[in-house]
């Protein structure tokens, strides 16, 4: 038995109990007379003590080789400790100790392992092993544990089934690209890692199951933007004979739940906004809505006088950012900088500064005077000591850019506090979307999506008027749900594939088993999936998912640990059929 | 609203409540001026019923349209049936139904969605989403589900902490063939899908995890023996500070939590038997031990007389068939065709009945008189009124065909019954295997798994005579789970891998991430691993898998419902720097 007990059990009820302790060492203070080590496992942290009159010649004599991280058995006894550390556990207590078996050293690790370490990104990926034992990236993966559990058994208690869907699918080129698998017993073919479980989720809602759920990792070889991951793990919903209500219903019930389990915190119903109302007041389709500064549009107010910049912009728009006034010229300067950088790629920012006695002074006081500024202030909501902060230019451009600003000042401002939750449903996205770069439509959320009622007929007319029952659940501005109602009708979904761009043939190679199965009695459907690495990040209070992630990948799609992806063998290659086609 | 009801909710205390109900149309029985359709949901059935006297007309010529599997929506009233069904939860009621929409036709299913059906299996495998209505499907999902949810509440009950590990990782050419990923952003270089999580789950406990588990996805591609996946599911643990004592009792816990949860069966303590006497007494790792029938040697007892086949044998071994004496010649007859069958390949097999008197009567009278039959007989505890039979051979193949007989003779006999439960833990595995193909000795368990304490050295002399700490966890004759001791030192894992053959190159090349974590204080650590597929099936009293995965592939690893694997689009190969090198 390698421990009676674990290094955050003791208590001073435990006094003069003989214990065995195993696990690592934290910390080692030699006095020469009395040493103490600090001894560390998944559960805290107990103090050991040597002390030459008490403690065996040998056993101290071994004590004073141990380095940190040594991995070690103590036998002892729990004794009072003379100074107590109120912050641990554990505090009250320390062990004196009179066996001391060294189970395996430890070379000194590439960083400390504190919570305040000295590795970086780089090196911790590289030892995650060591990472791991330190207390952020650990409790992130406990804390992680427990909100898939309460997922688990809230949805299991609502009647949901969690059903495993396969992850050897077939590769289709729509949407994001595939990570293919070549397959040794059927030479030249390959299977595909699924992207999600959608077709299968629906095939389950065709078989009955009624309520589906799988927490289940999905893969996408897509060029990485930060933060994000090639494989990733989805909460993934289907329910039958239910409208959008239901699902709303469902899954806002799932949310709240969690939000009270895992963070104590109570949230009334969510509101919803339409998805034209948050391009229109955010500028964005996941509008952080833990503080204002909502968009003013200001063409009325802003395109009637000599100033050419807004004239010809299709959108003026701007924020007022509370309290803005009190910066600098210098600062505003800078936020102007922010706003030109390539990564928001404003052409520029026209500002108003809202003084305290109720008069304005603006960056083009040269075409517009207090009048003028008095309704921008209207519009934007500004009041004395804001700063008025105008875009311009296209309107999908010009709202992503003033998105950005409105993001960065809170930031700056502290708005963004990461334990209040403000949860949004966002509703009635729009169906398809325009592909700027080859002038088609494709669908915005995928083409399973249903289209309202009876906007089927605007495809043809106006394709990019068409409202779809698609809805995303955003938390204090990122997405971390979305999903819609499907299409159950064979007619209707091959319409939309056709929309798509379908010829017949691509879509039955690629989905006539769907469309088959809507023919024997496909009810009506829907979902929603929930990204967790990313829901588990925010509820853990913070925006960067890695942490949440045991084995993480970098920027490249490389496990760095592991060095893979990595060379095969050419045996392999062979038995799969395959040769390399390397492009230098 | 789809339905204020499902259809296994409705009773007497409901009638002449308005409800609207959805579902599949299980049947029609159309009496002309009364017309019954039982309507199907998840939950169960409810009874429909369209009246002349008392439901519209226009309702009434619809409801005469309806088919076998339409999707239907009814609005009626909950009334008391006339003639009640005992065997539904809605029996006492029907819905007299006002108004009726049918949701989606559907065309006549290619089998019918009874419990018994009309489908074969490559049939219903094609249209799977049909299948899976049909009551042993869904339940068999369903109760796959909640097998899941106990092992998890449990393990994380007992401080377990569930981890996802990477599904994209990178391949050794050690055991089983991987499924490769070509990886786009790293050209020419590959992922490997997991075989199991086996060094990320060593690499959590060397970061400290201290108690993990899993329910994770596997994949090897293995030529498919009937009844094996190319993905299957595992559930994977591991602990560190252990001994193999508390892995057996920690999941002996899990196990027996199952049973009681989930069959309702009380098991005691587990019983172990070496991995030798298992051998020796059942020819095999993992006996079924709910009936008798233990092997008896006989070299001892039948090498002293004239009859070569036996004194040329390395092994005579024989049990005794409880009852057995009753077959007629020609049953034995056909007993001896059964294990000269290739599938099990014994050249014959000699037989003595045990009749009633106490006398015997043995296919080799020529050979062997009543007194040596007798000691048979108390070799293999045949009573009066058995057969003993008895195969002779190479040890190893003569086990193995003799215990293929016993299996089938308990199969014959009725002693493998479903509802009954014997777990049994196999114990003390050899460590290394030797592959009579190449003369080469590999890991039987896997590389990472801990010599006994003290047999380090025997590897040098004695490598076949290795113990090793692994065990299987048996149940029913099927080997559930299995796992080790792992090595958590370096020193002993490079001597391991080079007694299996790697090249110190090559040993760093796969596993160096591994080594090079046991430097940085690895703690002693063990684990195991359920076989979830099996499990679940064996738990549900089925040996078979395939009904308790939702979508199972064939033996040629296909899913012949989506018809992958699958060609892809040369633009795929070449963006993934590969080309086509078929075999033809």
């Amino acid at each position: 038995m390698y421990r009676s007990h674990t290094n955050g059990q003791l208590r001073l009820a435990d006094v003069n109990e003989e214990v065995t302790l195993s696990g690592w060492v934290q910390k080692v203070r030699d006095k020469g007379f009395m040493i103490w080590v600090d001894l560390r496992d998944r559960y805290g942290i107990t103090q050991l003590m040597f002390d030459a009159d008490r403690t065996d010649a040998a056993v101290l004599e071994t004590a004073k080789t141990l380095g940190r991280e040594f991995v070690i058995q103590v036998k002892g006894k729990v004794i009072e400790r003379q100074s107590k550390n109120p912050n641990i556990d554990t505090g009250e207590i320390e062990v004196l100790v009179s066996d001391l078996t060294v189970l395996n050293q430890a070379k000194t690790p590439p960083f400390t392992i504190e919570d305040e370490t000295d590795g970086g990104e780089e090196l911790r990926m590289q030892y995650r092993y060591l990472d791991i034992r330190r207390n952020p990236v650990k409790e992130s993966l406990i804390f992680r544990h427990k909100v898939t559990q309460e997922v688990r058994n809230y949805l299991s208690s609502d009647g949901f089934i969690e059903v495993e869907t396969p992850y050897l699918i077939k590769s289709t080129p729509e949407g994001a690209r595939d990570f293919v698998v070549p397959s040794r017993m059927n030479e030249g073919q390959f299977y595909a890692l699924p992207q999600s479980p959608q077709t299968f989720k629906q095939l389950l809602m065709v078989g009955g199951m009624d309520k589906y759920f799988q927490i289940v990792k999905c893969f996408r070889d897509e060029d990485l933007r930060a933060d994000r991951q090639p494989e990733f793990t989805q909460i993934d919903c289907e329910m039958a004979f239910i409208e959008q209500e239901d699902i709303l219903n469902a899954f806002e019930g799932l949310t709240r739940h969690l939000l009270k389990e895992v963070n104590g915190v109570e949230v009334g119903a969510f509101p919803r906004m339409q998805y034209d109302d948050a391009m229109r007041l955010y500028g964005n389709d996941k509008p952080d809505i833990r503080f204002g500064m909502e968009f003013g549009e200001l063409n009325e107010v802003a395109q009637h006088k000599d100033f050419g910049v807004f004239n010809n912009a299709e959108l003026v728009v701007g924020i007022a950012v509370p309290g803005g006034n009190s910066h600098t010229r210098k600062e505003i300067d800078n936020i102007i900088k922010w706003v030109k950088r390539p990564q928001v790629g404003a052409l520029g920012m026209v500002y108003a500064r809202c003084n305290d006695d109720g008069s304005f002074k603006s960056s083009v006081d040269k075409f517009y005077n207090q009048e003028d500024l008095a309704k921008w202030a209207e519009v934007t909501g500004a009041k004395p000591g804001d700063l008025i902060c105008l875009l311009s230019g296209d309107t999908n451009k010009v709202r992503a850019q003033l998105s950005a600003l409105r993001m960065e000042m809170a930031e700056r401002l502290g708005l963004r506090k990461p334990n209040e939750f403000a949860p949004l449903w966002v509703v009635d996205f729009p169906l398809l979307e325009l592909d700027e770069e080859t002038g088609h439509y494709h669908a915005m959320h995928h083409p399973f999506t249903s289209p309202k009622p009876g906007q089927l007929e605007l495809l043809e007319t106006n394709p990019g008027g068409v409202k779809a029952n698609a809805y995303d659940l955003v938390l204090n501005g990122n997405e971390i749900g979305g999903g819609s109602i499907r299409i159950h009708d064979k007619q209707i979904q091959a319409t939309m594939l056709k929309h798509l761009g379908f010829s017949e043939e691509e879509a039955k190679a690629q989905f006539g088993f769907l469309m088959d199965a809507f023919e024997y009695g496909a009810p009506p459907h829907g979902g929603l999936a929930f990204g967790l690495d990313r829901l588990v990040a925010i509820l853990g209070g913070q925006e960067t998912i890695r942490d949440f992630i045991a084995f993480p990948k970098n920027n490249s799609g490389r496990d760095v640990m592991i060095d893979a992806p990595a060379p095969i063998d050419d045996e392999q290659l062979t038995e799969l059929s395959l040769k390399l086609n390397l492009k230098v």
